[in-house]
């Protein structure tokens, strides 16, 4: 996946500039680490510096702004998401087979990334970067609404459910996944996805 | 309801004491809509005092301290969750018409009482009452879960799912609603709750 190759290449790319032991892909990660933990709107420049142990001119050397990490983070998140619905699994057969493609692939986008991904669904609107991040998801949400739409005309759908609403509840479930899941928890990545799966399509009734 | 009762109790007591225009209730409704609009920690008592048009006395004569307006509303939002369980529908009959009065009657709960319960899904344990909030949705959770396990050894849920996961799962899908639902919006309170009730029952697929 683009996500583990992004990360293989970045672990192998010796910190390319600045002080020893932070590279820019680095200093971006315990940013996102302190958005999540005490917000972007609470965290000062001066905060990140003290985490990370720079002055504020060593990270204006990596970074020329806090709203530029924001924003390269929330890209990331983003990119991700979008990512799925250009694989070729997401683009050809059945819209039945592609809506299981999504929802598997997201899962595993959230859990791949999911500090960023955190950070992406926190963002309220607050200044340009977050609107720019909120219309993008707007754009994700309509595609996989569509999707469930065309997927509900082949018949694999209930025809009783609204599909943006059926989306919203979906994806709804999937996003909830950043509140409580630890890579390092008793639940895995593949375990994870397929029980989304299960209960998104055939719900908790015994059948 | 419980939720119904009390706020037409409010409406109809005239302001106990303070400026004209403010009781208690509504300063603690308005406290909320700004923690929700900026967040807790970024909101300091002169913003409040500010959105509300008081001096910073004039508000500690209604509450002691921001932390007081944080526990009340947490505490109305988790009392309005416990309510549930304790409503002779959730503790009499079959898990499965248990489980399912429990899913509709938290979404209920969640629209009326949108922000107080927006607040609480936004707690991350920062200090003694976010800790004590979290505890308390814990045991919630906890109780959802046992009722989910009960209503799979009874056979209305499959038992290929592990209960705890399943209750992450599905609360995640009702707690997402507090992102997106409006109560001016399209989509009204029952249509809601049936439409949630139908997506984790039999899920999207057609049987």
């Amino acid at each position: 996946m683009t996500t583990e190759t992004s990360r293989a290449a970045s672990a192998a790319v010796p910190a390319r500039r600045g002080r020893p032991g932070y590279d820019r892909d680095r200093v971006l990660e315990i940013a996102v680490e302190l958005f999540n933990e005490q917000g972007y709107d609470a965290t000062s420049v001066s905060d990140l510096a003290a985490r990370l142990g720079l002055s504020r001119s060593a990270l204006y050397h990596h970074f020329t702004s806090k709203e530029e990490l924001l924003a390269v983070a929330l890209d990331t998140a983003l990119g991700g998401l979008e990512g799925v619905l250009e694989r070729p699994e997401a683009r050809q057969g059945s819209a039945a087979a592609r809506l299981q493609f999504v929802i598997a692939a997201a899962v595993e986008v959230l859990v791949d990334q999911l500090p960023s991904v955190t950070l992406l669904l926190r963002v309220r609107g607050n200044g340009a970067v977050e609107q720019a991040a909120l219309a993008r998801r707007r754009l994700f949400d309509q595609r996989v609404a569509a999707l469930v739409a065309d997927a509900q005309r082949e018949g694999l759908v209930r025809a009783d459910l609204d599909a943006a609403l059926a989306t919203r509840l979906v994806f709804g479930m999937v996003n909830s996944v950043v509140e409580w899941y630890r890579p390092d928890g008793p639940v895995d990545r593949d375990t994870l996805a397929r029980e989304v799966l299960a209960v998104v399509l055939e719900g908790l009734r015994t059948r």
